[in-house]
């Protein structure tokens, strides 16, 4: 059995110089990230926090409900429906959003979830797939970059050898198909499902046997929700990507293509088992007419853990929560 | 009786150049703010959206509740109890932070009141009222400077002339302390009630007769939460200062010195009828000890819709909620 681990007060959290140190960088990156999306066209638009629609919940997160005089909405468990439709206004759009979703108890224990936490989370119209990787990887490495030539103190506080950085700063992220990566897990012993995302054991193999970023892409249909498009010319194959930090850090990103054509949408949605009526106004949109677009989603507590060489997803957070646990 | 403002759903009102216009301007001026916040030191954090302890609701507004793993959590209604005990581990610090407070039915009519929106919250320890009045007044006039500079087509597309801006750049901010701002409303026909926040309605008739920003100072106690300190040399008046737009936008920023003495905010609490025992983890650290500070927090909705001349509140979000209305 696992340890839920123990988090510090916020005294004691906060008046240490590690985190002192951690949430700097945090805070100095996100300017990074802005001054790259800005220079390219991008529009940063203020975070939704509850609506009467939210993307389905993955991994057996559970959403979390809100009564909005009368009317059941919900906590965003991502800003997902709402930075598509935004696309009607702007072609580059992006969101520094906080997100909740109450993640399994057993998590609290994987170093790597947060009932509440944050995503940088951008969508472009018009774009495919491999024209959006290539943004992540510029912006990570941009990102990483200005860090270097910033945060030296921070980063010397925290023990964190910038050399840490190379393989990501090097050369271009490695590209790994789901089923690649599958056979590659299977055949060094682990017991991978070839139909479902790469679980989370499978992802610290990948990402400790790798000197850089993976690119991982073309998940199976049955492993991602109804937004994520479909391969045109390879059923059951979608158009998607994770990118996994190397040293064992795991996904920080997850994005692709999106489903934006209406009667398709509703055929995933039953293929998913989802209702089509509970994505009222988002679906009325989709069916009015949305752009095509791909996007993706950045942690950026998982993102800074990596950066800063934290052990605990909890040091990134100045107020953390744990799943289960009742703090600040 | 007024009328609820019939708000057009998300295909009209983000396809519409108006909202494209405000949405940019929106966008930069935060930009611009970062900027000069960052310069002076500021560190931004990522905002907490729910939590055990929120501060206490403000006219008659109602803060939500959420089931986190069986405890009884609440929407932030603003990021208040984060930002001063985040203090101990920054200066000065701020949030772009969204808020949820479930708003009486009747503020829908106000064009100024809407159920989700956000803050550029700011906190900084050990400095007075008028230090943290001051840099209001800097920041207001860095992020219109700036945006005269850089959105300028957007204001041409939005019929908003430039000049409007005169007064607010010209000269200081008046500065008007509550009983004068009382006298003046009574003189003038409007009976303000001398012990409570000045109204809404005598919040744009001040608005409306002056050219240029006011700071509206010194509320007596009854009328303000436990969190504002009370003046130590003259009893029974806080050091708040509230900041109105010209022009009849009314109010945009609402701040002053806290109090952070364990003992004195027990008392305030009492006095004001809220029980210490719902205040768990902030009043811990209050009693281990938190730095005196002085902070505003500023609507970034309502300043967005003075600057672009907007009619309503709701033009300025991009998915706006209306208190009562279902939407997106």
């Amino acid at each position: 059995m696992k340890i839920v681990p123990v988090v510090p007060g916020p005294h004691e959290h906060l008046t240490s110089t590690t985190t002192q140190a951690i949430l700097r960088i945090q805070s100095r990156i996100l300017g990074f990230a802005r001054e790259f999306l800005m220079e390219r066209g991008f529009v940063e638009l203020l975070p939704p926090i509850i609506g009467p629609v939210t993307d389905p919940g993955i991994r057996g997160a559970k959403q979390v409900d809100v009564d909005y005089y009368g009317h059941r909405y919900k906590l965003m468990s991502s800003a997902f429906v709402y930075k598509q439709s935004a696309l009607l206004a702007f072609d580059r759009i992006f969101y520094v959003a906080p997100n909740v979703r109450l993640e399994p108890l057993e998590t609290a224990s994987t170093s790597r979830h947060l009932a509440e936490f944050h995503q940088l989370d951008l969508e472009m119209a018009e774009v495919s797939r491999e024209e959006v990787m290539d943004l992540a990887e510029a912006l990570l490495k941009h990102m990483v970059r200005a860090m270097l030539a910033h945060c030296e103190p921070q980063l010397a506080e925290l023990g964190r050898d910038p050399r840490a950085f190379d393989g990501l700063l090097g050369t271009p992220f490695a590209r790994l198909p789901h089923a690649a990566a599958v056979s590659q897990l299977i055949a060094g012993g682990h017991p991978q499902n070839p139909g479902a995302e790469i679980d989370w054991v499978a992802e610290r193999i990948l990402s400790e046997q790798s000197s850089g970023p993976i690119f991982l892409t073309d998940y199976p249909k049955g492993s991602r929700c109804f937004l994520e498009r479909e391969s045109p010319d390879r059923p059951q194959i979608l158009r998607t990507f994770d990118c996994l930090m190397p040293e064992g850090y795991g996904e920080v990103i997850s994005g692709g293509e999106r489903e934006s054509h209406y009667p398709t949408l509703i055929t995933r949605m039953r293929e998913t088992g989802e209702n089509p009526s509970k994505y009222g106004w988002y679906l009325e949109e989709v069916k009015k007419g949305i752009p095509a677009s791909a996007g993706f989603g950045l942690g950026i507590e998982r993102f800074t853990r990596y950066l800063t060489g934290a052990e605990h997803i909890w040091q990134t957070s100045a107020f953390p929560k744990v799943p289960g646990v009742f703090s600040a």
